[in-house]
């Protein structure tokens, strides 16, 4: 796919999940008014809307059409978000920007950005949970409630939730971390959602317990390639175009991929994933270049 | 029934709660092994386990039996605790004790207690939703789909985020608060949950929806008169018996429902509002004796 085309379909695409999103985001009103404003003030800082995008590219390689991915869409979305919000508090990360704009509770105050984050996870679910419908059949509803498991277990303490007490614990550990305890961090901080993405697109769809392993599969070598691409970006990008100072892992000497394995290493692992990554979602029948052009971008983006 | 029944009858069925409650906890290992003891922590520092207990005595008045109501009772006690370990929190009330222990937050540091209480309400959705099993009928999957949706709907921004938001905006506000806005704090923060318990008790025992609109009016009445009680307990209780100062609120000058309406009115309403709840039970033709002296009890508290 010529990369003129892809941009223009990946903005097209970007469009049509800013509307899904948008169109399951609360009003703002009554007397909790102040949450619902931090939480749309959270989601509607922008962002590439990745995970949405992962989920309904893969529901259409494997035949999934109609809405029921609709709400697992904004659900993907309303999880990431919150924990984005609840890692830039005070007691966590501590930042007071994102992409350039204050972050929520640098604007709501640091109570009202602890409720916006939990307003947003329980939200989450009450999203996903409007998947089900009275007339659906038996099998829908084991599709959903599969899917609706997925959504939960790669979010909670055996996914993301895991991977962020895993690095935390990490940066306060005296001593060097393993390679195992990187990829531990990285599989669960970062992969898990795009797993959970993925996977939902397909279970959703109708995909058998085989297919959703190998998306499984698939979607954690994007996240280990898309975290070392970051760290790769980290040593070797240009900080104008990252908009971070770049090395700035490295000068608080905190251990990365490539730290622990050297940049030409880490540029051939990169490499290796994604090839991997492909050749899974081309042993799918189902169209999936769009797809594949996205994950390609993502992994060898240059900020 | 004799208040010492009573008294046997209830440590009985606590005990009976403790059981099902740890047999949902994870176990403490892996890299993510200090939140998962941080969430341990929270869950196993006691408490009267109220919501599960309302929420297994409904379902037995409409004569639900079996297994699937044990996740829901657990997910139930998660979200509340996960409320308390994130209500304690510096950034909220910053408390370091509660019932005599310090609190999460306090033992594991503030960002291990951001994370405990996400862990926590992740992991209630985690547990509820493993109530889905495979040989279960369409009608198992749609009362399984209604009490997720009822769970996920009273912990929100429409529930009881909501209540907690609406809280915090009161304390801040200068202006003197109206008995509408008072009410909706109390109707959210503190009967949203005991809804949750007794209408999903209602729901997956097979309830009709006209049923479970009067749980639902039961369980609010129940949750303002607790709420009332607490207030009056404040002007009235005795500092040894409650084991915090009597009269902290007056003193703070927060208004409250005694403040409100003076202590003849609430007594009266607390009395009104309890009764009401126990016409309603007795509609019913399931056993409720426990039930309706729980009620009694909780509302009638010395403490």
């Amino acid at each position: 796919m010529e990369e003129q085309t892809f941009q223009t379909m990946l903005q097209a695409k970007t469009e049509e999940i800013e509307q899904i999103l948008r169109s399951y985001l609360p009003k703002e009103s009554g007397y909790q008014k102040t949450v619902l404003e931090a939480m749309n003030y959270s989601v509607l800082a922008g962002g590439k809307r990745l995970r949405p995008m992962l989920m309904q590219e893969t529901y259409r390689m494997f035949g999934g059409s109609g809405g029921i991915i609709e709400p697992f869409m904004a659900a993907i979305e309303m999880i990431h978000t919150y924990s984005l919000v609840h890692d830039d508090l005070p007691a966590m990360d501590n930042d007071e920007y994102r992409r350039g704009r204050k972050t929520t509770w640098a604007v709501y105050g640091e109570g009202m950005g602890i409720l916006a984050g939990d307003g947003l996870l329980n939200m989450s679910f009450e999203t996903a949970l409007q998947a089900f419908s009275k007339g659906m059949s038996l099998e829908e509803m084991r599709r959903t409630a599969d899917a609706l498991k997925i959504l939960a277990g790669k979010s909670g303490v055996y996914g993301m939730i895991g991977g962020q007490t895993a690095d935390i614990e990490a940066e306060e550990q005296e001593s060097s971390i393993s390679t195992e305890q990187l990829l531990f961090i990285h599989e669960h901080k970062t992969a898990a959602l795009m797993q959970s993405s993925m996977m939902i697109g397909a279970v959703l769809a109708g995909a058998g317990e085989k297919d959703v392993k190998a998306i499984e599969k698939c979607a954690y070598n994007i996240g280990i390639a898309f975290q070392i691409q970051d760290d790769i970006l980290d040593v070797i990008g240009d900080s104008a175009v990252l908009g971070k100072t770049v090395g700035s892992d490295a000068r608080k000497s905190k251990q990365t991929y490539v730290t622990m394995n050297g940049l030409e290493q880490s540029k051939a692992d990169v490499e290796r994933l994604s090839e991997e990554a492909v050749t899974i979602l081309n042993s799918f029948a189902g169209e999936h270049t769009f797809l594949e052009q996205l994950i390609l971008n993502l992994v060898h983006r240059a900020k």
